[in-house]
């Protein structure tokens, strides 16, 4: 597929993922958005390139596929668990569109669902199409990534991944999804909701485990808040000591009652440094870090363009990021 | 492939890269050579383990294939051009085995020979097989590795890739592999003499041109001492000021006049660092470095012993690491 011949993609999901999805894709030779849709009927008609923020495009948002528009395949930004992506998924695949989805439970689904994975795999596999969730994370920094680099090992021992992000300069919006200037108390309340938490990390340890060809006994997934040591100013807030400036997940994989997979997203305002590290304990050691970190939003939306040309040359059923072609980008 | 079903592989091959592979494999739970060849006269009969100086291991070289030992893929360990390797691996695939060989010029072969390279894919498609030439450097480092961090991004610009490497600890004959201890016109003499040269610069670069869509329209394979700017010791010798240290090779690709892909390799004895590096000049910009950089031989041998069980999964023909199921380590 070269920069010539575009792909043409649906977009479902016309929400802040979509917006970020389709405002990226216009950047892009080799990929245009055809056609939105979204079932929200306040959104129905409306054209896309506005509700994104920009200058109209002509790109109607609609409440269902149009079977007139050019569609080599499906881009799927809706929901992140696989019961209500499910059907969406196999709309699209009875359609006979291939899919790259954002649906962090899809990266890797065989744990939360075996069955609707083995539904969605047959589904696929009946048209002749191939689905993939990916993204950031999940999808790449603490699961493909991490996989890849054990490439060079002759054995691994455990892997840890941690992920660091200074958000003091970041979109007021990420400093409230992380918690940051509640109490304790706040903070607590919130988590037992379940707002504060980050969707993934138990599919990454499964997906890196299965790799590995280790059987995940147990997971832990925990949730605590970064307590502010000194006041911290952000453009949005002040943080006094003691307040909340952020959150701590951490992803923890157990094989015969060792800790094999440690995964550590931690975001605060003022945290020290932000990267995102890999340590593999093995054959031979390897700690890989990017500096500053990967902007999760840009990243985001590439990662879910930058997959269509592989799934497109991936075989048919529900695949994983480990056995579709490698996902790369386009040199400009 | 569990650990419980061990693959078989027939290693080709007895020298030193051999030799590495064979000692690595006899440590892991997966994968058993169960026999190696080599048409070295002044091999043959001889036990493998102790011709890697181990015990014995009842694995005899032979000057060819045995008919009645098991043998689910081939290893092929022995030259690094085109030319030489392409009717080796004719017969291999003549035999009904895929491979895994430590070529160079096989990691991205359609630069050097288009010929070569259809004659082998259309060889082992016919046979149903598939073909890989993989390595750390070519095959992870400076090629696979950048192109999957390339997946994150919405567009590149430009690739570098430097990896420093501090020969002060290593063995002696990579130290004089190197060149360190030369002189100047030394150094200038066996640069000409062809020894000094790296392989592999341009097969990177190509593999990651054709990953971004770039068509190269010139490449550079530049070779040049570390000159030492003060008196260095190692173990094996000392290295005066003005004497080389060291070599430092560069690969530049270019596209439409620009400087798209910069590969730097330098090692020398007294290098300040050592660690792989690879920055993306792109959207977002990554910077990810291996800290203390990666051993070249352990990790030549595991990603050779890795890949066996991916190319087992993969599309029938020559294949590179960006169309093969992901090649990763086993757990222990």
């Amino acid at each position: 597929m070269s920069a010539h011949q575009p792909l043409h993609a649906a977009l479902i999901g016309a929400g802040p993922l979509g917006i970020n999805i389709y405002r990226h894709a216009l950047k892009r030779p080799d990929i245009i958005i055809s056609q939105v849709v979204d079932i929200d009927p306040s959104l129905k008609g409306k054209d896309m390139g506005e509700h994104a923020g920009l200058d109209a495009t002509g790109v109607y948002i609609s409440d269902s596929l149009e079977q007139g528009k050019r569609a080599d395949i499906a881009i799927l930004a809706t929901v992140s668990d696989l019961p209500r992506i499910g059907p969406q998924l196999l709309a699209l695949i009875d359609a006979g569109l291939s899919v790259v989805s954002t649906c962090e439970e899809l990266f890797y689904p065989w744990n939360s669902s075996d069955e609707w994975s083995k539904t969605i795999d047959l589904a696929a596999k009946n048209k002749g199409v191939a689905v993939l969730g990916t993204g950031v994370n999940p999808g790449f920094l603490m699961d493909s990534l991490p996989a890849m680099l054990t490439g060079i090992c002759s054995q691994v021992e455990k892997i840890e991944v941690r992920r660091y992000q200074d958000a003091q300069f970041r979109r007021i919006p990420f400093q409230k999804k992380i918690g940051a200037g509640l109490t304790y108390d706040e903070f607590e309340r919130r988590k037992n909701e379940g707002t504060l938490k980050h969707v993934g990390l138990s599919e990454s340890m499964h997906f890196l485990a299965q790799q590995l060809g280790w059987t995940l006994e147990k997971t832990e997934d925990r949730i605590e808040p970064v307590i502010a040591d000194r006041t911290i100013q952000s453009e949005a807030m002040t943080i006094v000591s003691g307040q909340v400036a952020g959150v701590r997940q951490t992803g923890i994989g157990w094989v015969n009652g060792e800790e094999k997979i440690k995964l550590s997203f931690q975001a605060s305002v003022g945290e020290a440094d932000s990267y995102d590290e890999i340590e593999i304990f093995g054959t031979p050691h390897i700690r890989s870090r990017i500096m500053k970190g990967v902007h999760g939003d840009i990243a985001t939306s590439a990662i879910i363009l930058n997959a269509c040309k592989s799934i497109l040359k991936a075989a048919p059923g529900l695949r994983t990021m480990a056995d579709i072609p490698m996902i790369t980008s386009v040199g400009v």
